[in-house]
């Protein structure tokens, strides 16, 4: 197949192009466990619909999947309550960091989208329902063990505390969307569930396969399982390109041209509608705090696979 | 051809539904030339790669397309000083209403995409390059002319002039980022040349075609004249897509899921990459300043043919 | 003494205006302990050089004294730690509502002044300097009744464990300090301090008596005991003219003209430099947080006496 | 008298104190006209209640006024339409800088005081009340000349010019005002009258024996004439102290405990009710826009003379 052939070079070509950079951007290091990883790690997995996964680099190390497991919690917030999570949260890109808490005074406690810190916060309340953060997590690592077909992942424990025990700022959101009444559940509840699906760790190769009911229709494949409706998956998508990537989204469409969604440990997660499910991971980070390798390598893939969806 | 005779009857379909809308938003009424407009009319236009115009309803009547015409100058523009242009205009979405003089005094007078109505002002700005009014007004319509194939395309004097009388907020921006440094020209010549373009009077399939670029890859078709570069088409695609809609980008990607820019006139341009250039009009408008029955006409269409970049 | 006979005739004859007043505001109700007070209520003290309090109305009724509660913890906060202290909080009026959060934000985590909400966080963080909150709520305590020579001073605890219990939007401020590292105690020992100085119960003859320090030059009286300098009490006069009434500072100054702190349980208390200070107090609020008929009695009685310290 | 004697010898040493000041602040330059005035100057006069001025320094030199005058055009435009002007600008401190426009937008076109430029626009557009600009500006320098008894003041053709010519930001704020409706005159009539009140060119002794009626209960002294009533006066001179520094006015209240207003020619006029009008000039600006040494001299010369109407 001469399409695969391509990709194979393509995914080999970009991994060892990448390892040579020299300015890798700079490790989060807000969090012991997240500064010390070594910033010269990169990893690329592309998962295409016949289920094949061509990997490159660390493709198969572990890594905190942070603001990547967003795109999960989103799609299981959906599940729960479908269309009416829009009346907790909006789907606009906000013009702001993502921990920004000026937009949420201007709105009234509703976050802007799914992805800023604030709208996650919203998810992992519609999530908990009444529940105990043990359950919620539960069921959050049941789904994406489930969609990454793969029993083995789990929650970073020591990241998840190291991150409570500083998340002053979450914490300040959580607190704030509280006093508009728009958490129903304990703020410490909220943060709990929130720490920890941010602390999971997973691999590109985990995070590729994990996302290919985004690439395939809501389904694990062309002829796969089917996790979630076409439409949904086209919207979880959209919200993705037009917000993915906090204040460099824009950006992000300009130059790779497909959905995706970042995380500060390194990784960001992309899908090419009808083709492939991405994950590129590289620990350094650039000024917008999306991975400045990772970033650099899915614009040369996409170049060159023809993949944008914005035209040939 | 089966896909040909799908899109003729989704047309016709789409057009006669919209006929029978009773909620029709509310025209723009802030100069009495948009303000008079029948609310009653709608038309949209789709052209194919093969240069076939498939048309519904008012398709032919010429209406203001006021912000539509950002897309032309941002490809004048691009062509006149290539990447450089995004020193003086950023390409995120802004997160505000579309004349907010927010977020220029946080950002130092430097408009963060070329379709808030500050960002156009940088855009008449670079086309005016030290030349008079005029001049940067012939080259507009010269430019828009061309890619629409068709030199009866005018200015309506009536309204340019009343937008000049009435564009204080406008004047404020210019005013604003001139004391940043951010104009070059005078003042008085960017804001004319801007309510020029604005007032530029086309039909829906005047649009399509004119847009036809954008959906095939810079040229007037598959095989037709080249524009721009494939990428420099994929890069405005993907602005419009995360900008073209002010504070209602994001709900445009997600419902409807393909590149777009509205305009206060009740026109919305959009591009189906490989497919199709689209053009839809409706006067009456919606809170976010987009056309009300527009948006839900493509929304359909966009449903009825798969045209999602998003996903099948 | 005629000025003397003057102002008990005034204080008599307000304090009677004001009972027969209807519009009396809207009493703060976030909390079932303030909702549930009688806004029939009114309260004036007055207590001059020579120690005499003249009252009227419900002088001896105890109330919330609540955010009048900052005007003790800036003295002592100034007292531990001197000048220094503005290297930690901001001394301008602050052009936003009493707990904003998004003035925080553009300025890092440093409060503008000591009476937003913030501001006075910042306070009770530099009065725990490492303590338990038990310790430097004593601290308070002892304060305020050595000053106000009364030992029956007392917090109402169920106010202050309602406060900690739906006080998100404090809690939310003082995380997001936190983020800014601008609190060195934990969060909830802060809080803790806050919500229960805040919930301390006075009358107003005991919060006139208590702020004779800021009317006589530093001292109980022009020859009592000396509590702080006379450059001192003038500096805490002047931040309680320009932001003690929140956003409604400027409008005070304007109306009544001598320094003011106004709480959400309806105290205002106010020094008239060199000769009197005064308490006065009512439930129910306008629609900046100050009690209506306070100002509207402070106002009155300033202009007969001639108080305004703006001129004769 | 011993305490002219020791006003005199104050105002003579403190003028030597500045004098040998080398950390003289920077002088504003964004017009050829005010760069280009000598740093080393400064001028200190005090005009007592029996009309004596005590001088010290370059008292004479007449310098450009700047904001200054909108102290005048505030006086006059409350002289037009009395209180229904605070239907058009607030009186609350502003909490931004004094051109911002930010806070425009969030208030909807109402600027917050009449000191910060918007509101002078504000003041200047009352004047005007359908006049030409030169018959406003006639108006403004007759009420200036009346109150200083000094027919030889006049306007700076050369500032106001210059003024005009590099006045973007002006021109924003006027025009984002008119796009609310809160000017009734054209933009750029209203801009006239503003760019050529503060080019008026005054020495501290005209200043100081022009703001005698904010000292004197709206006379001219203890037994001049009458220029407005005792309570506008006190009005005036309230918002005076809680908004005449721009984002510094809390500072100055703090330091000096007097009302005053600056301009960025390097002028302070300041009041002290029922003793002194005073106007100190030094060119060199602090951070905040205001005179570095002017606020120092105003700072030493109120502890001197215990005039803070804070306390003694």
């Amino acid at each position: 197949m001469a399409a695969l052939d391509g990709l194979e070079q393509a995914v080999a070509e970009i991994s060892a192009e990448m390892s040579g950079q020299t300015d890798r951007g700079k490790v989060a290091d807000y969090i012991p466990q997240l500064g010390g990883v070594n910033p010269d790690q990169f990893g690329l997995a592309v998962v295409l619909a016949d289920g094949r996964a061509i990997c490159g680099g660390d493709a198969d190390t572990a890594f905190s999947i942070q603001s990547i497991s967003k795109v999960f919690t989103l799609t299981l917030a959906l599940g729960k309550i479908g269309d009416s999570l829009w009346r907790r949260v909006g789907r606009e890109p906000s013009g702001n960091p993502f921990n920004s808490i000026v937009q949420l005074e201007y709105e009234h406690g509703k976050p802007r989208n799914p992805f800023i810190n604030a709208g996650a916060l919203a998810l992992a309340d519609v999530i908990l329902s009444g529940h105990r953060p043990r359950e919620a997590l539960g069921e959050i690592l049941r789904f994406i063990r489930h969609v990454a077909d793969d029993d083995g992942i789990s929650i970073d424990q020591g990241v998840a505390i190291s991150e409570q025990e500083t998340g002053f700022r979450n914490a300040a959101l959580a607190n704030y969307m509280r006093s508009y009444a728009m958490l129903d559940n304990p703020v410490e509840f909220v943060l709990g569930v929130y720490f920890h699906h941010c602390a999971i760790a997973m691999s590109c190769r985990q995070l590729a396969m994990a996302a290919r009911y985004l690439a395939f229709s809501g389904r694990h494949g062309p002829d796969g399982r089917t996790v979630i409706s076409p439409e949904r998956a086209r919207r979880i998508n959209a919200i993705m390109l037009t917000c993915g990537h906090y204040d460099g989204s824009g950006d992000f469409a300009f130059r790779v041209g497909i959905p995706g969604k970042s995380g500060v440990g390194g990784g960001i997660l992309a899908v090419v509608p009808g083709r492939a499910s991405v994950c590129v991971w590289s620990p350094g980070l650039d000024d917008n705090g999306n991975s400045r390798l990772g970033k650099i390598a899915l614009e040369r893939l996409s170049r060159r696979m023809g993949w944008s969806v914005f035209g040939a």
